[in-house]
């Protein structure tokens, strides 16, 4: 018996209930998996893969730029966690603590590193003495474990997720903010290039700069439930960190001075926001660039054909490329459930081949992303391959891009700002970028905050929207991740 | 003033002090450094590249092979960790316990893993079902924690190390068998042609092998000190896992089976090894296949040729490829000890070029291995750059190789044996196999240890050298790490 499309299905709409569709497009296309531990997740070889393709793309960009790789270790002693208080606050609530090995309890506890500031900059103060030792640019790729007590969401937010952290040190603030701005681009990049998914470049705000910094850059994406979630940050640490933990460097006059640092970071949760904008009601659907599998080939097979389907489908796979494309070969599943399966896990293309399209020396390629069919000849066919995934991966792109933009509005109007967050829409707004008003602003739209404040500014001759001082630019406001 | 070459240099010849020769070089080449939290230590750019190029190395052979990378979370459950008793044994002195998060007490403490087995079974308990989910073979790239009380060595033995551990499930033994043996060979291959180290692959003893498993295989090596040393292992676990985690699936008939497993894995620990083997004197040497920059290129600079010879070097770094070689034209470094300093990081050639070298229209290439000069005629260079790398290669893998083999010694006389041990060699001896047996050596041998056992066995018609009852095979024995 072969087997019919039926529970494997999603069950509600996308436009209906996003966080239950969510949900379900994680299930049913076998991305993550509970673990005994609660809060953390399973990345299972369809989601690593995808994060694979992700460090890869990354790695070569950064490397080329100079960075190098290290690895840290994971443990943090609480007192160099405590080293800086800001920071401290910012994390200690959520650390999860080692204080025992084997039997024996620890002199002194270990936080697991919820980020490796601290325990890096330990190192770098042992190894930075001179202008020669400088730019000293590290990046490693680690978990960290941040104990949040919200529901976990796969790739969204779970106890411990996979991400790469840079730390960078500079004899000049000039350079440092000069990096800054660069690795922002490649997160920019990385999300428009790789990920199809168009994202608001700017800085944050003081309230939501990260703990420490001198000031946060982020790209900011907007989720299909209208809430605004950080992608990537680059933050510019001044001196806040050389200061206590005493990293210091002779410069040419031979004169001690302060370094100037940074941190950057990406996560796994990068990977949660690209299936949640781009996926529909049948499931995923993955950008061409990120996906292993660009095309599944479904051969249609009859008793009395198999063999010279089965043949053609395999010549037409290494024509494509075999790293490229997969063929589902099953007997024991109809060549419908497959066509739902293969949709379910969002692959780019599905080449139908059957006995009949070999007479006419063609084949059946569908798109994922439109559902279009399109008959394509056989010989026309690595040519026409190369095409289509160009076309998808910038279809899903343009296709946010526009999503984005209509959700987005420019007001100076608070009842329009108020109407807009309700709406589940951003809000573009004069503002004069205190904490004070932010936190009023907050209040009365019922939890909107500041996304980021983008880098060209016009028509900054208004008042701001929320206490009617001068506003010092436009911000984006919305509810947020 | 140019800084000459003297703090930097190793104080002590590898073969009077291999311990000090060893930590000496691990620091001075710049490949690690000790971190705040005891006996955990920090990858630095030189180390962790090659801990990049030999992920990249692997990698490719199991995805090759059908294998799939996954992520499962640090963290695994008290009576997880608890439900394989043996297993347990093996591990429990050295887990490091989670019992807090925030100032929150946990209510059950979480292991950080020492190994994923458990918490990995336990999620493949949910996920096989059929014959038709096998063979499921999932591989994760990490970091283990294990706390040992002994002095860290830098990748020989540390608290935390990277590693690849995994983990396969197959419907019959002998498929488990057989990819078990497989994975050995990537193993030794992995030794043999990227590390340049030549390994004793077999079975280790019933003493010896993987708490849990039915029978372990390993790669040893044998480092300069005497001591020998796994390498990698591959175990098969039988179903010892799957009876107590319930991994259980229909087979074809529709009856349900415990399925069979394996777990494999190699560690940041065989970067160790390499660099113990190869290094001499005047520090490390890397193998061509691992090291990322094959030649270091040295101007030869005078005032009054100093563009000449800065643009023909560059010409040159162009000509062999940009990315595989590296210019050190610092003005303020004599070429002496630019000699030393890329000797010491074991970079595998050295190409010098000064004005008259230009006017000749040659270079001088001295080779890391065997510090032989050799003139070579610009034009010749590519080829000869390519030729020498293969050379080198293949030099230090025979010149490690004759190295085992003079310290194998074949003997049936427990006298021969102790002897063996004491010079600080293997003995090859033949044996009953039994763990008493083993025990009543190591006493009289002050502390050698079954290494493993070979596959292809001759001579068996022998007496076992300890007990005098029949032996079952030859095995090899030494001091081990």
């Amino acid at each position: 018996m072969k087997k019919k499309y039926n529970e494997e299905g999603i069950s509600i709409k996308k436009s209906e209930n996003f966080s239950e569709w969510y949900t379900q497009i994680i299930k049913k296309a076998d991305l993550v998996d509970y673990s005994k531990v609660s809060g953390c997740l399973v990345f299972k070889p369809n989601s690593f893969v995808l994060w694979e393709s992700a460090k890869e793309y990354f790695n070569k960009k950064i490397k080329k730029d100079g960075v190098e790789n290290v690895y840290f270790p994971m443990f943090i002693p609480e007192k160099l966690l405590m080293k800086e208080a800001e920071h401290l606050e910012g994390f200690s609530p959520e650390v999860a603590w080692v204080t025992h090995t084997g039997k024996t309890k620890l002199s002194e506890k270990l936080a697991i590193r919820p980020t490796s500031e601290t325990l890096m900059y330990d190192s770098y103060s042992k190894w930075i003495r001179s202008w020669k030792d400088l730019p000293m640019r590290y990046n490693q790729w680690c978990s960290v474990v941040r104990w949040e007590f919200k529901n976990p969401i796969p790739f969204l937010r779970t106890r411990e997720f996979l991400w790469q952290e840079g730390h960078t040190v500079f004899s000049t603030k000039k350079e440092a903010d000069k990096e800054a701005n660069k690795i922002l681009k490649f997160y920019k990049n990385l999300f428009e290039e790789l990920y199809a998914i168009p994202v608001l470049s700017g800085k944050k705000s003081e309230k939501e700069k990260f703990a420490g910094a001198d000031y946060s850059l982020s790209v900011e994406a907007l989720l299909p439930n209208g809430k605004g979630i950080q992608g990537a940050t680059t933050h510019h640490l001044g001196q806040n960190f050389s200061k206590p933990f005493n990293i210091k460097f002779l410069d040419k006059k031979g004169k001690k001075q302060y370094a100037w640092q940074n941190s950057w970071g990406f996560s796994t949760r990068s990977l949660g926001i690209m299936l949640a904008i781009h996926g529909d009601d049948k499931g995923l659907i993955l950008p061409p660039k990120i996906s292993q599998i660009k095309a599944i080939i479904i051969p249609i097979l009859f008793e009395d054909s198999m063999d010279k389907v089965l043949n053609k489908s395999k010549e037409i796979q290494k024509r494509i490329g075999s790293s490229l494309c997969k063929i589902d070969s099953r007997l024991d599943h109809t060549p419908g459930w497959k066509f739902n399966h293969w949709e379910m896990k969002g692959i780019p293309l599905r080449i139908e081949i059957g006995p009949k399209d070999i007479e006419k020396k063609q084949v059946v390629v569908v798109r994922r992303d439109t559902s279009e069919k399109i008959l394509v000849k056989e010989k026309e066919l690595p040519k026409k391959f190369k095409e289509l995934l160009i076309e998808i991966q910038k279809n899903l792109y343009e296709k946010a891009k526009k999503s984005l933009e209509s959700k987005i509005v420019k007001t100076n109007k608070f009842e329009d700002l108020k109407k807009s967050i309700k709406n589940k829409k951003i809000a573009f707004i004069p503002w004069c970028g205190k904490i004070k008003c932010e936190e009023s602003i907050k209040l009365k739209t019922n939890g909107a905050k500041s996304l980021n404040i983008p880098f060209n500014q016009k028509d900054l001759n208004k008042k701001c929207i929320g206490c009617k001082n001068n506003a010092k630019y436009h911000a984006y406001f919305g509810k947020s991740y």
